[in-house]
């Protein structure tokens, strides 16, 4: 891990204290070359369970760093707090949603065993394929990349199961085996897509309607492409209710000091 | 993973109904082509610590299956028995071997809860080495891979922490490029090599006289080459003293029905 060269930046450490003083945006577009990551944060008894569930489900739940009970500073961002560095939380009981917060600090005080998961986002990625000319429809209008429920089910695992969760980029025809080839080369963020083209095939009814984030900007030309994502845990948890859990809000993500060069393969 | 394939070619389980009808030797040569796999089983209470430990040390202990507490049939090879396919076990309390058994059925019995954790093993890619010209010199002798405890610390996970162990083949010199070649492309059974000539410098300081299986066959030419090592698991048990722990006994493999391609990449 080349900690040097993120150090040196100062991009990521700078992002992090943006959105501790109060920026609460989504982070697509910010830092690029840093790896962003997915946060699920459970009580210590559904560890196990959900280190297994990312394990087996390495296409949405891709691991990037995992925090031990308590524990709130990621390895791959010195001097980070999981409580305060990402724009948005989601607080969940019994797998519904209870609450929204840009402070998790009383959290981690009433429930101070929470074992941390980093999983690896898209949003990383990106950079490269705007490097190789290829739009990010979402950036360029200043949206949330929009995310989808699937029919497709991940392997369980102990008590938690649950439908793969998928982000999805429109590309133009003639750049979709650019765009694979690119995304491929990342598999701690996803890899290559899950699918392209129509969507039904995967259970999503409407593309105007997202499950997560905003309404897609599709151009004449532009193929649909899925690839798998780290709101995954967050539809386990709907859908497997773990007594408490804590996750970012889809789309704020936590910004490490990692360039995604480390993850490139 | 491609099952029909494995399902019709049959080695696999003709190797386990060997092996639980009393075969008791090595397993490196049987049943070229398909994933061998180290075992390594622990309490539940201790499940989360060592998948996290697997985790952060993917080229030792890269997880092909982890078996839910109490299971004993891997997803890898239907029909199996974890309690009786394996030529021998290790048994360990508070870190120390307390026994070595052919039949792990009344461990079991008296430890319900074990979680399982198959690691992918370099026997697994031999026949690759092999079907490149390059000599597999303990396979051509008969012998077990010696293997080493090196100076190498493993990255610490909750209560379990160790030295790294690594597996040597000696290489004709010519030949060493293309090993690593072959290697690198399943790092789901340690991938390339950690570690290539010199052996004090991670720590080896008699290559005659390895920590585990038979001292190795040198022939003039050769270079001493290091795998990442399945039986890491046995040093982390002996440094971290759980309670209770069951390993394979070293060289003596789980045998699956995987065909080796499905951890190419």
């Amino acid at each position: 891990m080349n900690r040097d060269l993120a150090g040196h930046s100062g991009a990521g450490a700078a992002a992090r204290q943006s959105i501790r003083a109060g920026a609460t945006g989504p982070t697509s577009g910010l830092a690029p070359g840093l790896v962003q990551a997915n946060l699920i944060a459970v009580p210590a008894d559904w560890a196990f369970d959900m280190l297994l569930f990312a394990q087996r489900n390495p296409k949405p739940c891709p691991i990037v760093d995992v925090l031990e009970p308590g524990q709130v500073e990621s390895a791959l961002a010195p001097g980070s707090d999981l409580r305060t560095d990402i724009p948005g939380y989601r607080v969940w009981e019994n797998g519904s949603l209870i609450d929204e917060v840009t402070d998790a600090t009383e959290i981690w005080q009433t429930h101070p065993d929470l074992v941390s998961f980093l999983i690896g986002c898209s949003f990383t990625f990106e950079s490269g394929l705007i490097d190789a000319g290829i739009p990010i429809r979402h950036q360029e209008a200043g949206r949330n990349v929009p995310m989808y429920r699937t029919s497709t089910a991940c392997r369980p695992a102990g008590k938690i199961s649950g439908d793969m969760v998928v982000s999805m980029r429109p590309i133009p025809a003639h750049q979709v085996a650019e765009a694979v080839r690119i995304t491929d080369r990342f598999p701690a963020v996803h890899g290559a897509p899950v699918h392209v083209g129509d969507p039904a095939q995967i259970g999503i009814s409407d593309l105007d309607s997202p499950d997560f984030g905003d309404a897609p900007v599709i151009v004449d030309g532009d193929i649909p492409v899925f690839w798998a994502c780290g709101v995954t845990p967050q539809a386990a948890v709907q859908a497997s209710a773990p007594p408490f859990a804590v996750t970012h809000s889809p789309g704020k993500m936590f910004i490490t000091d990692e360039p995604e060069d480390t993850f490139r393969r």
